[in-house]
């Protein structure tokens, strides 16, 4: 078996927000995927491990951030390298909050869920989102995995499904 | 609600190929993700109207064929947009036989999966596969779903989740 096939799977970069007691929290992901369309339902896949699953357990929603080409890299740094359990994601970063939920400001797009349905596996969740919010912010191109790995040399969370180790 | 956020989450294109009665078939699909890493399992959401869902619930396992950027749109139109109910999809596409799955010979690389759980929506299935065999076939790059729209100016099946009407 050869796993490099497995890193030609392509997907986007996001951050994941939600709340926890009312302070908003959120985390890097890149596994959505857009299910039905009508009504539109997207599935997200998030770590067991990641403070935002149990969040989004807790509250039932959650909110799509679209990263562009051009989003500082510290946004990525700031929500995928660090916890939200000891940390607040939102310090340096004041969200903005579109159908009551916490919106990264530097995002370029946002799509805000509700959660109808999950399947659980061995260490990640993935939730099954009704939308029921989406506006484009700018018109920065949107960021794929392959971007962020290529051009911007990032690496994934130890989280990530797509995690290569160091 | 703008769903144009909706068209700025990233995909690939890929043809997810399984048997019918012994038979190869296959459809597009750019729904796909890999769901954890250990061991690798991905998720792929394929609609009900399609005979593919039929054939994977039926034999409880598929291949994920991975089209690079230079793959020929045909292959796409052949599988996208014909119904393998009326159609050997694979006529014109002699498959190779790999881990016991047939593999469309134009994809830059295969993933081979067996069903080991299922998410029902309204209108798609969501297949989660236990990844039982992959490789890499060729170095083109991976075809992103924006490639094929922008670039190509391929369009969406009327199944799939990203379908915008005409």
């Amino acid at each position: 078996m050869n796993n490099q096939a497995l890193y030609d799977l392509s997907y986007g970069v996001y951050v994941i927000t939600t709340w926890s007691d009312g302070k908003a929290t959120g985390c890097a992901a890149n596994s959505a995927m857009q299910i039905t369309s009508s009504p539109a339902t997207i599935a997200v896949s998030i770590n067991h491990d990641n403070f935002t699953n149990k969040c989004i357990q807790d509250t039932g929603v959650f909110a799509i951030n679209i990263l562009g080409e051009n989003c500082d890299p510290q946004v990525i740094g700031n929500f995928g390298f660090k916890s939200g359990r000891d940390t607040d994601k939102f310090a340096d970063y004041e969200p903005k909050i579109k159908n009551m939920l916490p919106v990264v400001p530097k995002a370029s797009a946002y799509i805000t869920c509700k959660v109808i349905n999950k399947m659980e596996t061995s260490t990640h969740t993935v939730f099954l989102g009704e939308v029921t919010d989406a506006d484009v912010i700018n018109d920065d191109k949107p960021m794929t995995y392959a971007y962020y790995h290529n051009v911007i040399k990032g690496k994934a969370p130890k989280n990530a499904p797509t995690y290569r180790g160091e």
